[in-house]
């Protein structure tokens, strides 16, 4: 039987960029996975993170970052596309740890103001996730002209998404478990 | 508990080149796989299969391909690199299935006849296993320079590749494992 | 000055599959190059050539497709997604050659039935593009749920098109040209 | 008949990582620029720069380095591997340009610890240089396993990789001189 404990699945908000559409996008996946039973999570935005930038590597690990990520079951990473790749920032902060990562569920949402739903930054980020020993699912959420799903207040205008928030949460959640008891009861050998 | 009859774990020879040097790459893991315990294979030379190139879809699905994909718990796909991409037949032939691959594990033996090992088709390929449902290992097995690690008549000159197929394979019978468990045990809901 | 002799601008349709929607496309592609001036083109169907599945390198070279590459300033390309990457038989015939590609302009007009007009087969070719020698031009052409921008007769539904293919060819266009003057002109010494 | 002025090609070291084996890298490459005749370089190290993190577009654009790309008729852009992806840091730096980046050639220095000279770290790059406007060639340099490459004090090891860069920069030379000819004589209509 997998464990007990709840799931933990915080959700990384990638970009420090002023005026950011991925917070309310954030925000709102964050808000329907608390809707869910057994599950913590944590809202993790990187423009709170004290990450220096005088190195590139692991020696500037965040300790309660590491801690999350070592504790986590599984992640959802907010990614907005940012001239078809991802933002730099959370490349620096994903960069910071490693054997945290491994066997653990990541599921993406892409961003983008443009139409395609961040489907390119999702590409992009595949290999990176997968070396980070992260298994990616194959369902994502893309928010395609992010301006137009939320105000400015940061409310939702378009009634579509909780449903495919909900599709995608499910997947992972499943991933999340299987992985889980992968972990804790399939030996490596 | 999982359930208790062996994994089934086919090797898709993924290339119909005159003279592929992936062929004896291809047989020297799935010999490494059957020294395993517990494990079923089948080899499966896409260059003996019957599919048309009438079409491109599911349409030219092959029952015996099909139906080997509907039991696997696990792909091996030696892919060798072309102009950094898939080989086109590969291709051909694994859009030609798609629920049958759903939550299974996949692990990659890139061949080149270069330095880098097929490090680049393993990473051109991540988008489309992904979107077959399939969930890629993190290990690899790279042949580089793959024409000095075979003679002519196929034998290893290389002692090193052995352990690490091993590596490899351990990883990807872990997820075989674990996904089966999930697929079985785990609802989605 | 570069050479007075017309642009010659190839439109190969990348897919043999039964009832594709990138037919339409790439006719209207083909239709909106044939407005402009001074451009010669052909249209290529890959559907419509003899390559053989007996091999999967530069010996199926058809000897049509590969006098025509030789004679292109510039290509394009009209790739349906499938599964987040190329159809398996396109990659087939690009294959074929290599040398007939060198420093000559590229465009990819990406076909989805889903939303995302082929983002994610644009990303994937990439790779492959720019090892055949080919230049990948940064203006793409998107068809996005194309069974809705063509009737059943191939039609053309939605009057934006045209406008995005213009803009999208001038600077196919200009590339071809600037590229031939670089093949005539500069020394690569 | 292209300008007179010399090509103006910056060489942008891609890391800030303590003990970066990509910095004598960068500096090999750019001494062996520096033999050419008709080049002017400079050297662009991202960890000098004093770019804030406190966003991730445009607005944090360093003026120095904006007017470096505008200047500038190609790029050498020296990337270490970091898990399968580029550096957070230098797409932080180059998302902070734009228009400056336009119809001008970049050639990419990969650089692992492993054996596969930053194979993989070029792919991933190449839909970010692409969108940004920039034409990358199609040779690369690869310092695999660079730790062996170099010395502790940055003294090259291994004298196969003047020739190796030689070559690359023979390419990247045909490149921006016929970009710069487009830019200058071709027109975009």
């Amino acid at each position: 039987m997998t464990s007990e404990r709840p799931l933990f699945i915080p959700v990384i908000l990638g970009t420090t960029r002023q005026g950011r559409m991925s917070l309310p996008a954030a925000k709102l996946v964050s808000q329907e996975l608390g809707k869910l039973g057994g599950i913590e999570t944590e809202f993790i935005d990187i423009a709170q993170m004290p990450l220096p930038t005088s190195d590139a590597g692991e020696a500037i690990k965040d300790a309660k970052f590491a801690a999350s990520m070592d504790r986590a079951d599984a992640l959802i990473i907010v990614a907005p596309e940012y001239n078809h790749g991802y933002c730099g920032l959370l490349k620096h902060v994903l960069d910071s740890c490693l054997k945290e990562y491994i066997h653990k569920a990541v599921g993406i949402v892409g961003v983008s103001a443009g139409a395609f739903g961040g489907a390119r930054v999702i590409e992009n980020l595949l290999p990176v996730l997968r070396e980070l020993g992260l298994v990616t699912i194959f369902w994502d959420v893309n928010f395609s002209t992010v301006q137009k799903v939320f105000d400015a207040n940061g409310a939702l205008l378009d009634s579509a998404y909780p449903r495919r928030i909900e599709k995608f949460l499910k997947e992972l959640i499943w991933m999340a478990k299987t992985l889980r008891y992968g972990r804790e009861h399939v030996a490596l050998d």
